[in-house]
Formats: structure tokens, sequence, C-alpha cells
């Protein structure tokens, strides 16, 4: 698989004119070769010359995790007083173009920029991102069990069987990072619990505010699940619950545009539309009832080994969509200081339509406690 | 304090030629204005020109979190569909000479550098390190705060109340990470749990592996804890526990030696002596030993709002230790395949001395369970 995936990069590097790929922390690594980088003041480097064997560069002690496949990569540790970055250099060779990993530290390209002179450098993603984003179904179905892991945790907070009222956002996320693992994720990347106004800041992670009867509360969860091979795929959803028994009538009035557009823009993800289109086919919706102004982002991000990738579905993007694109679909409405709603679905592109992920009740859940 | 830090930053950058600062995602960021940036593929920058107000430019969802400090800088929020790297050069002016955060995605750099295309950029930490590293008697506090913290957890291992027989390292790991919250801490940075053999990997994680009675276990964990200022602090430390009545000989005896080879770096780190030398103080007395093939990484790192930062105790850093230096001090001996030892305390250069910020026993405890 990795020595498969290399190959397509290869090609692509060749069409692109570069001569070396350069790969740090982030997703590229473990998905091109399993091995994933510790985010570390101490280099970790795949070298991958167009026409040459690649090459891990790795911390020594680093090196007893990394599990060796020859076919792919060799393994070139390095001890604590030698400098990476000469080993890298002497690795790419006299490259004129290289291509360095996104996610790679600022720092490690200025040293590499000073050691390669000569060297132009360009983002990996224009090699690693139409690859990694067109998913096989083994990728689609890894998504779709982490999808249905959270889909599980949202029904428990969607039947009270997980209880709000009276407790706090942070002890409720706590709470929830716990079923993530216990769901299989082996990485909890985010669980934001934003109750009443706290809902109205889109990123609100959680915090020591008291959840209140009479008001709602956005949930949006994902995790990473890393399979045997080393490489993880994510899952990211979001639901709003309703503490109490009568939702105000503004927020209901509110989450009906929003479950229309979501849904609107779900079912717009056919192959070969344009990805602003998505964004657009919801955003025209809750426009047209009056809450435009409050629709503060993007309709959604790709997804996959990593929580936020290509394609990004956003104005301005007219790239299409090809079968194997997944993404979410996350529209929503944010009234500042007073309240705010989103509902989001991990959507695979496929040529039968969209295909969303997750299954669990789009509705505005309403729970006593 | 932030326009106090950025003045210093000014001053340095003067000294350096600097034209223009910017941080993003990083330590660096939070030290000098109080607010982190996610790492997200949305550009998070505070460009600090050398004779100008400085600018962070936020995207736009991001901006409700940010708390405005109008004496420190001015916040320019981003629109999704805006360009954020041509703000950030617009802000930056014509400067010949950037420093550029290090943790800064690289992907940023290059794009910059395409905006920028008469800047020559450098590694921020030229500039923020050597302010960063030294601590006041505030930051000293913070850093003391977090190591009692840490230490009671250890006593809790070293006495058995934290059962370890028959548990997974994960488990394990779970159980210290809910505590490191419960005492203070905000982020969990590493929980390392690593039993019997694994304990041979430096950076072993924690796994499925079952921990066993006649068996040493590694231990060594860190968090952050943020202040209202929006500032954290970490904590790191490692102990080990041997499981079982007896320890094995020759665990014990490689222990001895670990413990007087870290006790007598500790003492060597007195304000004037080089870095190195502190490594070289411990490092003899385990290569006396007949360990020292087996002790196979730098003894330290410096430790702020940063796990890992300068000052690095490691040969090759000449660089003499000053008033306010907090590091780890931390050998360890490792043999492949069959165990490993490590001891970790943090460390501040004083002109009364080495401060030890971690007090809890350094012995090799035993527990039954």
């Amino acid at each position: 698989m990795f020595a498969t995936r290399l190959e397509r990069a290869r090609a692509a590097m060749a069409d692109a004119g570069l001569d070396v790929l350069l790969l740090s922390v982030g997703a590229d690594l473990p998905y091109f070769c399993g091995y994933e980088a510790m985010p570390l003041e101490r280099l970790t480097m795949l070298v991958v010359p167009r026409a040459d064997q690649a090459t891990l560069v790795v911390p020594g002690l680093e090196a007893p995790r990394v599990v060796e496949r020859p076919d792919v990569f060799t393994v070139r540790p390095w001890a604590e007083t030698e400098n990476p970055i000469d080993i890298v250099a002497g690795r790419a060779g006299s490259a004129a173009a290289a291509a360095i990993g996104d996610h790679t530290w600022a720092g490690f390209l200025v040293d590499l920029g000073a050691a390669m002179p000569d060297t132009t450098f360009t983002r990996a993603s224009t090699i690693t991102s139409p690859i990694r984003s067109v998913k096989d179904a083994a990728e689609i179905e890894r998504l779709r069990t982490a999808g249905a892991a959270v889909d599980r945790i949202m029904a428990r907070l969607q039947s009270g069987e997980i209880r709000l009222a009276g407790r706090r956002e942070n002890e409720v996320a706590a709470e929830i990072a716990g079923q993530l693992r216990e769901e299989g994720h082996d990485r909890v990347n985010f669980v934001i619990v934003a109750s009443g106004p706290n809902a109205a800041s889109p990123h609100h992670d959680a915090g020591q505010r008291v959840i209140q009867p009479g008001e709602g509360v956005l949930f949006d969860i994902g995790g990473t699940m890393v399979g045997d091979d080393g490489v993880g795929y994510c899952s990211d959803i979001t639901r709003c619950v309703w503490v109490g028994s009568h939702p105000e009538r503004e927020f209901l009035e509110a989450y009906a545009v929003l479950h229309e557009a979501q849904q609107a823009s779900v079912a717009s993800a056919t192959v070969g539309t344009p990805a602003e289109a998505v964004d657009h086919e919801g955003r025209r919706r809750i426009t047209d009832a009056g809450f435009g102004s409050y629709f503060v982002h993007r309709t959604g991000h790709g997804i996959g080994v990593e929580a936020h990738e290509d394609p990004y579905l956003v104005a301005g993007n007219a790239e299409p969509l090809e079968p194997g694109h997944a993404f979410s679909i996350e529209p929503g409405i944010y009234v500042p200081g007073r309240w705010g709603a989103r509902l989001e679905d991990i959507v695979v592109a496929t040529e039968a339509g969209p295909r969303p992920l997750n299954r669990v009740d789009h509705g505005l859940a309403v729970v006593e406690r």
C-alpha cells in the first residue's frame, strides 16, 4: 500500500518537475510510510527523491518506534550530536526543486534553505493533497467506522443518557472524551461543548460555564482511529441539544432553516459539482431566511488522515468533487452574545450520489436534564 | 507584562538587524501576547514590526476567542474569502529581514516567501529564546506549582495507591492523565508508562502491555497549567517503580548509578556552568560504570511555556547557564529488549545554586501491587 502511494507521489513529482519530497510532522508521513513523527525540536523527515530510494531520517531515540518497511524506505537514525539538516540535505542531493510538508516546522525550512541554497521549495500538498483527498473503499470504510462511533455518542446526548443540566461544559467534555476513546478512537482531536451564548463562538472549546435548563448546547466532537498500519482516520460531527422542555421559538425557527440548508448542501454534493456550489446551496437558504450574516464560516472541509484537509467547501474553490472525496458539511448560525447552532455530517461523493457517513438524528433533540 | 516582553523582543530585533517578527502556532505567541493560535490551515499570525504597532491577524471565526490588549496589539480578523498571507505581507511592509516563529507551518513560510520575495527569513527563536529562557520569579513560581502537582502524582505511584500489577499500561496512563487534570493541568502533554522491556525505548508511549510483578515501570509525565493571562507553564518528571518485592540485582545496581549521576548533574548546574558540562557530569559516571552506550540521549532540555525549549543540556552546547534558566536533568539507561530507567527533575539555575523544583523521593520505589 505505502509503496503504491509513494509511486503515485513520484509520478506527480515528475509531472510537476519536482526532484525531492520532504515530509515531516503531520498526516503526510503516516499516509505515505506508516510512521507518525512526534512534533519535536528533533527533526524527523522522510526524504523521497523522485528517482531513488526513500530515507526516513529519524532521531536515534525515536528509532525503536519505527516499523521498518524496507520496500518503502530505509531508516537513518541520527545521534544527539549529529545535525539532521545536513543528513537531509545530503540525501536530497542537488535538488533544484523540493516540496516540503506543509506542517513541517518553519524553523527547519529556514535551516534547509540555508543548507540547500540553490533549491526552490514549494508546498508538498501540491503533490500529496490530490492523492490523499481521493479515498479508496478501505479508507471510506475506516471513515464510516469512525463516523458510526461518534453517532453512538451523539445518540446518548440526544437521549439524555449523558446528563447536561447543572454540569460544567468541561465536565461534560471530559465524559465525551472518555467515550471517544472507549468507542475506539486513539486520539481525541476536539470536544466542543458550547452552551447558551457560548455557542455563538464557532470554535468555543469547553469551559467553566454551567449548562442551564432553557438553552441550547452545541456539541462538535472528533477523534482519530489509528489502524494496525499506523495510519489514522478521523471522525467529526456536530449536533445541537435543547435542555428543558420548551425550545425558544426563535431558536426552533433558526434550527429548521439550518436543518434544511444542511440537507440541501448534502444533496448537492454530487460528483462533478464544484466545491463552492455545495457551500452556495446551503448558504442561499440561510441568507434567504435572513440569517446570512450569522453564517460566518465556510460550509466544510475534507477529512481523512487529517481532521481538516482538501477539498474545502468554500466560495472561490471551483474544484469539482471527485468520487472518493470525503468532507464535512456543516453550516451554522451564530448570533453574537445570544446563541449558536451548527449541524454537521461527513459525506462521501460517490458515483451513486452523496453518501453521508453520519446517520444519527438530525433534528433538535430536547432533553429534560 | 506583554508590552514589556515585546519591548525586549524589539530591542533584540534592533541588535540583530531584523525588521519584523512573525509569530504563529507554538509558545511564542501566548508568551508575547497572551493568545494561543489553534494549529489550523487558517493562518493566525502576530506581525511585530520593529518600529510600529503589532497586529494579530486571526481567522474571523477565532476572533471571539481573542482577549484584546490594545496596548500590545490590534486585531485584524480575516474573512473566509480573504487571503491572510497578503494581509501579513502588507503589515510587514517592505521588510528586508524577517524572523518567523520556528513552529509556524512551513507551508505558510513558502507562501510568505512568494509574497515577500525580497525578504530574508530567519528563525524567530534567535530573538525569542534568549528572552523566554530566562524566567522571572513569577514564572519560576508557576513552574514550581506545576512541579508540585506532578510530585503528588508520583508519590501515589510510589506508595502503591495507584495499582499497577495486572493493568495495561494505557489503563494506568488514562488514570494518570485524569490526575494531571485534577491537579490543575489544563493540558496533558504526555504520559509515558513503559513497563519491563518497553522502558528500553526512551519515548515508548503507553500501550496494551499488561504490567507484571517482577519488573520495573518507568513513568514520564507532564502537562501545562494555563494562567488567567493565557500563558501556560509545563511540568515534566520521571520516576521508576519496581513491581513485586525483590528488584533484580542488575536493575538495582544500574539504578544506583543512575541516581548518583542525576544528583551529580543537578549539583553541577550552577550559574556560569556551560550547559554541556551538566551533561558531561552525569554521563561520565554512567560511562565509568559501564553503561555509557545505554545512555542514548542528551541530559535535558529547557522548560517553560513549552515542554522543550532552550537551553538544551547536550554535548556541543557551551552556553553558560544563567540565573532563571529552567531545565530538566534526566539521564537514563536503556538496555534494548530488556529494561530501561530514567530519573528526571526540573531544576532552576539561581545565584544561590541549583534549585530542584521536584522534591518527591528519588529512590527506586518498590510496590507490591
